[in-house]
């Protein structure tokens, strides 16, 4: 292929412990493919916008530093949470960024994000297609949540759910550490908003030497709080350690978030302001007033996007392979598409990267089938697991010192 | 030594990554001295009360289960939180206790634990010297909290100390992802109600790849909420991303804990009871109530004493060495001590191990020296870290199966 110019890339929304492996394969190909400038946008697109951009042949020269990236949880880059306004009528936004895309020579630019970054690469390459414009823009899926349309699963969602089902066994494990002398129920609250493939994650703890969360709710299906409280019962009279998966953003049947309703009841912080708890805290509290049983809840928080201690290396080298490819195929001439991951065989796990029109995959959300929640919703099946489990299959062991991982920073 | 009988070991109090490791060491010596029954306490004294043992040779027959036992997070022969009674009115319950372990032929009881556990060694010893038994007992040295005398460090404590340094970097990077087009500042939360020396262990994360915590508050001294808040702002005009390590135990100059205030000020939760929040989500609070910038508050909660995938071996192998040396110990005749580490280098990490009197010890708090506690109260100094570092060096590499670490369980 003949190289027509500069290449740029950049992180946007929130982080995972494998963008950095996906940004490691955008500076290799464009090393094999022989660019000159591999600039990086500080902070997403709207870095970019302020042309504020780093040389990246300044920051990650030797295969040491590649090595220490691909180990560097959340964006090394920076990252933004912008979306590109409508074209009509902010033809301006466009011509500034492509007049500053000119100013650098820049002819190949790649996104790396989840839906609303897709949606970004959409926009730069639709103008591009009706302002007779040369660059190439091409998408690098990337997200904890899963929801990409189009592609099997997404760079991202394995090392989160590597962290989720290894801290889950032992969360369980611990748990049950004082036998029948007292019943221990435990809440965990895991991230995912409107699709439960994190939470779904936490089954994977399952296997002979542990049984796994004993109830698992995903957004996808209507909560019940009476059913809820019927089943946690009906589990503490056979047995005396009790784990329960939530997704934060479980709803009533009525569409209301189960963690609002604390806020619509008027509770208030000390300072006197409403105040949202979350649902896993706002369910232990409901136990603990029902019934004899004390009930706790343990939120992963940001730990399960960051926690690149524990990186799926599956999750990881696809990552890279799709950082790779998208920029491969930039500089093939494709624009306007994101790189996908079709599995063609779960046993043994074989993989393809495909690419896919951009028009259908922003702002589209895939959640997790219907088929696969069972009992009521209050579990998930096997099919989830056969789906899941390659994908955190294997070890991108950290580079310790001084007892910590290192990572290698911008600055 | 003449090995005059059996030999039992009991695990208690919360868990540790490492407690199992003290149990193999256990195993293995009394094997080495070729001890015929190596019975385990079925959760602590509690379960001995109860007669309620197991034959560990018919559950750790292979080097593969000790290796897997040390990987093992959670007390394997599960735990108790049980006080012996004074022994002057109470000696029904120490003729039962050594009624079963005449029973059973046991001649040294080993138990594996903090404060109170080492109360129970106490006890029992007290009891034999002053009602003519033969029975020896060993106390091994247990906790995250690493609140024991007489001991430089105890096990637990490293593994819980890498846990949260590593953590502590990940949420660091993963706070300032955003850059300066946001002011994010995270509250941690880590456990240590008397004693900082977990919290202190947050500034492991400082070095050339990160700052580290930003303001450090212990338990040790006294919190001053206007002055933190003073802090805080202050820290929000020179950077975006501010991270606070906070011990659940900090107390306001009158004596009341901080997580206490809120319950105080008659907060209530959905369910209409009166609610301790974390102080963490307290002080994240108070920071979204009096400043433009946005607070949070992340919990390791359990997590750091239970995260048996990022096991020191330091760690690993001194509660071993602890385990192997006070069940060596016991059987050579001592009884009424407690095993302790004594490090003769830091540089090179050089220990010996000891033995010290339990009266010395059972029910002693031993907390973070005031020297070492710096920028009135904000703060922990290099002495910490020289202190710290060598405890959390080396990795107990899991043993993964399926993308999660495989345990050993006793069913």
């Amino acid at each position: 292929m003949k190289i027509k110019g500069n290449i740029i890339v950049g992180q946007s929304g929130g982080p995972t412990a494998v963008i950095n492996s996906s940004l490691a394969g955008v500076i290799e190909a464009a090393r094999d493919a022989g660019v000159k400038k591999i600039y990086g946008m500080h902070c997403g697109i709207e870095g970019l916008l302020k042309e504020d951009i780093v040389d990246l042949n300044d920051h990650i020269k030797t295969s040491q530093d590649l090595a220490l990236l691909r180990r560097t949880p959340s964006a090394f880059l920076g990252s933004c949470r912008y979306k590109l306004p409508e074209i009509e009528g902010n033809e301006a936004v466009y011509e500034k960024l492509f007049g500053i895309l000119e100013k650098y020579n820049i002819e190949y630019l790649l996104y790396n994000g989840g839906n609303d970054s897709m949606d970004t690469v959409k926009m730069l390459s639709d103008y591009a297609a009706t302002h007779n414009k040369s660059q190439k823009f091409m998408g690098i899926p990337k997200t904890i949540d899963n929801d990409l349309p189009m592609t099997d699963h997404c760079p991202g969602f394995g090392s989160a759910a590597k962290y989720i089902a290894a801290s889950m066994k032992e969360i369980i494990r611990d748990n049950a550490v004082y036998g029948a002398a007292r019943t221990n129920i435990v809440i965990v609250e895991i991230m995912g908003r409107h699709a439960g493939w994190l939470t779904a994650a936490s089954m994977l703890s399952k296997g002979p030497d542990c049984d796994g969360p004993d109830l698992v709710y995903l957004p996808e299906v209507a909560f019940d709080p009476k059913d809820f409280m019927k089943r946690v019962k009906e589990l503490a009279k056979k047995k005396h350690s009790i784990v329960i998966a939530v997704s934060e953003g479980i709803k009533l049947a009525d569409g209301r978030f189960v963690c609002e309703i604390e806020g619509e009841s008027g509770k208030l912080d000390a300072f006197g302001h409403k105040q949202l708890s979350g649902v896993g805290s706002y369910l232990a509290s409901m136990i603990t007033a029902e019934t004899e049983f004390k009930a706790r809840s343990i939120e992963f928080s940001t730990l399960q996007r960051c926690a690149a201690h524990l990186t799926s290396l599956t999750d990881a080298d696809e990552a890279y392979g799709a950082g790779y490819l998208a920029a491969k195929k930039a500089m093939e001439g494709n624009t306007g598409m994101m790189v996908t991951i079709q599995v063609t065989s779960r046993k043994p796990y074989i993989v393809e990267y495909s690419q896919f029109d951009i028009h259908e995959i922003a702002n589209v959300e895939r959640k997790v089938p219907q088929s696969w929640i069972i009992n009521d919703g209050t579990y998930v099946s096997d099919e989830f697991i056969t789906y899941a489990r390659p994908l955190i299959i294997g070890e991108l062991q950290p580079h310790f010192a001084g007892g910590v991982p290192a990572h290698i920073t911008l600055e």
